[in-house]
């Protein structure tokens, strides 16, 4: 078990900006003999711990292609090698999550010899993971608004967190409302999610990963594609409180019959834009209107769909302010993509020993 | 002002199968001075008075394309020609409304003279002209079950019809709930409608029309594009009563790594039935999830998206019984494209003469 008293995120300077930052815990004694992996329609999270040097240790985060389960499962193995040098006789284990836990356990049992595999539930883990960040782990949580000199703003835990809801943004958006210490019930969700996004632009643009799409989006003008209130009216539709600005039809624009056999007069960034908007504020108005029949003001998004992208985490927050009046918040994760897995990691229960460190139980996670 | 006491569905054969069936309205004796137009933003709605030889008349009911905005006007201004044979000294009048009567308002001023173009609120239309639909015309009103033998089942109206829901899905979508005659709000709307539909099919296939892109999906497969929860999974998600059949993510098969450089592997037919099913379902939770937070039980769905057809009328009345576990119904009607045109067209008040015959305004329209 872990002990996770004074855990932070590092702050160390990162190798490449899209990399997750460790988590530090300084009072780890014991060895951690657990790696989990989270593995999605689309994405393998890992999370694994290193002992550092002089004491303690760090919790890294890894990201593979599902398409790629290979390489994941090939990392693993390395990891659990280096671990067996590390504590010959203490049994290892693979806490796995995810709907690829099921679809991948053959696989990863005959990968892994000598390696436990151990399943658990995506959801279970998804609000472990959750908890954990939120309650354990100081300038985690944030809101996110572009039209503040700061937009990030680190968020304080309140002191009753319950209830809550996280979305959870993978290839599709799953929708939980949490009680309490592992209560929760899968509420909603919706099949327009990540893999909608990378499916579509994958379609229309020649972007080749998340990356690119994201980067192509930033110059992107979603007005050359989508119907605006005031190309339908002219101005206002000022009775209703419809601004002329508001996007009336995503890709409204795109079906007209002058212009039906020149395709190629889009441009790929005006779709990337018009695409991220149209996902993430549909993301954002079904939250919302769960968050309103449940009565719950707080609202998580996680999941690798949002990548701590500037876009993505504004139009969502956007969509809550502009539907609740203000009413709701979003909030966003550093670790936003590795919540299940992280959880999953937490979930990992050894034989009971005299001298082991065990104050994470007793913890509301 | 219209005599509507008797009015009927024309049940003559018709010459296309996309044509709206007429309105008999027996009964009407007065000459009628009015043409209705409601310019949207992808599609522009007539509805016009014909005299029969013998007794009463019939309403028709006619689409153009916005782009093509000069043939409506060309078609309005021949029907102003002909009305004014038949009475000279009468005032004619446009009933214009949709975001186009205020966009094109001096265009239409201009294309015809000697006619009063009136601007009509597009809401108060919308709703005037279903209430007309729902309380004045028989067989109008239906449900839609696939699974039924005879899937169309027409809705007997009851006594009580408040409160009720209208999603009008055009261009985008609008919803309003409708607590009593000529009382209803903008509940909400979200900007995945009809237009989202055809500039992304548009953009991926070679559909050169609406009724080119529904019959391409009927041939289709979603799951060649779609990731389904058993793609993920390997069975169903039993402990949350996810079916392995269920879409996980819309598209969300289609970015994989291996396949990125094949676009051309995805076929026309399997991605027009995927983005059917995702605009359809989407606004289906989107409007249940409304008449959840207001308590609504009838929700009925107009505009031009729906055209009739059986995919999109299935996924919405599914949509509805699925999250609503039964509880609510969706609704269709037979004229579903031609609601706000009709409620504008029965706006039109003449002067008063002492011989008038007026019934129209003591119902509940």
């Amino acid at each position: 078990m872990m002990n996770v008293i004074g855990a932070s995120v590092s702050e160390a300077t990162l190798t490449s900006h899209h990399e997750t930052r460790d988590i530090v815990l300084p009072n780890q004694t014991d060895h951690v003999p657990q790696v989990a992996v989270d593995i999605g329609g689309s994405l393998a999270k890992v999370v694994y711990y290193t002992p550092s040097a002089s004491k303690g240790g760090r919790l890294h985060f890894k990201i593979f292609e599902t398409e790629r389960i290979d390489d994941c499962i090939d990392f693993i193995a390395e990891l659990m090698i280096s671990g067996r040098a590390l504590a010959p006789n203490i049994k290892q284990v693979l806490q796995a999550t995810g709907g690829g836990a099921h679809l991948f356990y053959d696989l990863l049992e005959q990968r892994l010899p000598g390696v436990v595999v151990e399943k658990d539930d995506e959801m279970e883990c998804l609000t472990a993971g959750l908890s954990f960040f939120i309650t354990e782990i100081p300038f985690e949580v944030f809101t996110y608004n572009e039209l503040d000199p700061t937009p990030i703003q680190f968020e304080e835990t309140p002191e009753n967190i319950y209830p809550y809801m996280i979305v959870n943004i993978g290839s599709g958006v799953s929708i939980l409302k949490v009680t309490g210490p592992n209560q929760f019930t899968r509420i909603s969700g919706t099949s327009l999610g990540g893999g909608t996004l990378w499916g579509l632009l994958s379609l229309l643009t020649n972007a080749g990963s998340f990356d690119d799409m994201l980067e192509m989006s930033k110059d992107g003008d979603n007005r050359n594609v989508d119907l605006l209130v005031g190309d339908i009216y002219g101005t206002d539709y000022s009775k209703l409180g419809l601004k002329s600005s508001r996007i009336a039809s995503s890709f409204g624009k795109v079906f007209k019959k002058g212009e039906r056999q020149d395709k190629g007069k889009f441009e790929s960034s005006d779709i990337a834009k018009s695409l991220l908007y149209m996902v993430s504020n549909n993301i954002g108005q079904i939250a919302y209107l769960n968050a309103q029949q449940h009565d719950i003001k707080r609202i998580y998004f996680g999941g690798c769909f949002i990548r701590g992208h500037p876009v993505t985490m504004n139009t969502l927050s956007y969509a809550i302010k502009f539907w609740s009046k203000g009413d709701m918040k979003a909030l966003f994760l550093r670790h936003e993509g590795h919540l299940g897995a992280t959880g999953a990691f937490l979930k990992h229960r050894s034989l009971p020993k005299p001298n082991l460190s065990c104050t994470f139980p007793s913890r509301s996670v």
